[in-house]
């Protein structure tokens, strides 16, 4: 019988060509999914499950809060088919949850919301338990200006001069409802909620607020830098390893 | 001039054969820091700084409080000395402090305690992001009967059935301080306390109990497992990786 099958991955991004398909090589996170699901489904060679993630992470970058989801065509309950995943998945991608869902839900088209955390490392010690999970930071920023810098990137923009992808032609307005920014010991972390994000957005939000942070840019330049719509105008996009994919809201 | 320095130094230790020195490798924490030290004595080919570790850690085991000496003919100042390690050890090793002690500091003699941390997962998820600091359990222990269990261990006993190297000449006599359980979601952390811990002592003592825990022992098992002084008495040598020294004490 064929099901909707909703999947819950949280990942280690740090050996993969992101999430998507990629030519030439089978180290991605929907490549290893969709080849777990077609061995269990059984199918002919050359024909493969179609996973559909609720978007596109890049290489390097990690989930611990993607929803994705596949027509199967299977007999097996959702713990077994999350058993078996799990069983033959490497041991940089797990799932954690497994549930059977109505037959119009589509996790990209669905989806009205996501949480990034975009994770630095202060200090003069190097990560060495962390360091695939944050970017060392050459100084410390003032949080309090970014904090202000901040508060103009909230609300509904155009965020074209945050887009990585010069060639984008679909809407780059989006709403971002909050940017927090915290410190605890080591970590400074930034925390993103809104209802999508342009290739590369969080990288770059997070490079422009670090540039005010170290005191390259005002916080009263950022309308400016959104009216410009100037890629060339934001700060510069930050490495993937410290941006993870939170949470995607239903 | 000559100075006695001492270190505390973390490092994720999965890459390597452990502290001490082996033939045929470079692959050793008490061998990288050498080399750097070495290096930065300009000291002529072949001679080598000498740093002495308050233990030795196994293949595979973390430190997040290592302390070590050595004796530095320098006329750089302890930041100096940090800065410059920082910047030649691997990304895996890290010097958290350098200060100048007293000519009579020896970090392995002077040592009085030790604390370590044995770190297990339990959950159906695998343990993405961690996977290289935890051990996995395959069934949830009964918390309550290992902590009865370790009520028997804490104290001054002879530790011979929970002594790695059957060839160990020395007293086997220590001391256990206290032996915490602890569970925090998906962790399950056994802390020790004592004034000296056995080769494989802290992964066997975790392995007996991880026994009571699952069932296949009783807690009043344990004192004539101590005074068997018989290694095939205990429970398994857990493996290395859940492992972590967290704290030498002087």
């Amino acid at each position: 019988m064929k099901k909707n099958v909703k999947f819950l991955i949280r990942y280690d991004g740090t050996r993969y060509f992101g999430w998507e398909h990629q030519p030439n090589t089978d180290m991605t996170i929907q490549g290893k999914l969709e080849n777990v699901l077609s061995r269990m489904a059984g199918l002919p060679e050359g024909e493969t499950v179609t996973v559909i993630g609720a978007g596109r992470t890049d290489a390097g970058v990690h989930a611990r809060g993607m929803v994705a989801n596949a027509i199967l065509d299977t007999e097996m309950s959702a713990e077994e088919i999350r058993a078996y995943m799990e069983q033959y998945l490497p041991e940089d991608i797990t799932v954690a949850e497994v549930k059977f869902c109505a037959e119009r839900f589509h996790s990209r088209f669905k989806a009205i919301g996501k949480q990034y955390c975009y994770t630095c490392w202060i200090g003069e010690e190097k990560p060495v338990f962390e360091r695939r999970f944050v970017t060392v930071l050459p100084k410390v920023p003032d949080i309090d200006r970014m904090r202000e810098a901040a508060a103009y990137l909230e609300g509904t923009h155009d965020f074209k001069a945050f887009c990585g992808n010069p060639r984008m032609k679909k809407s780059t307005v989006r709403f971002i409802k909050s940017i927090e920014i915290r410190r605890s010991g080591n970590h400074l972390r930034f925390y993103y909620q809104g209802n999508g994000f342009l290739q590369h957005m969080v990288r770059i939000l997070t490079g422009t607020l670090l540039e005010v942070g170290y005191g390259n840019m005002a916080p009263e330049d950022i309308p400016a830098v959104l009216e410009s719509l100037d890629r060339q105008q934001a700060g510069p996009t930050m490495p993937p390893q410290g941006l993870t994919l939170l949470h995607v809201d239903y």
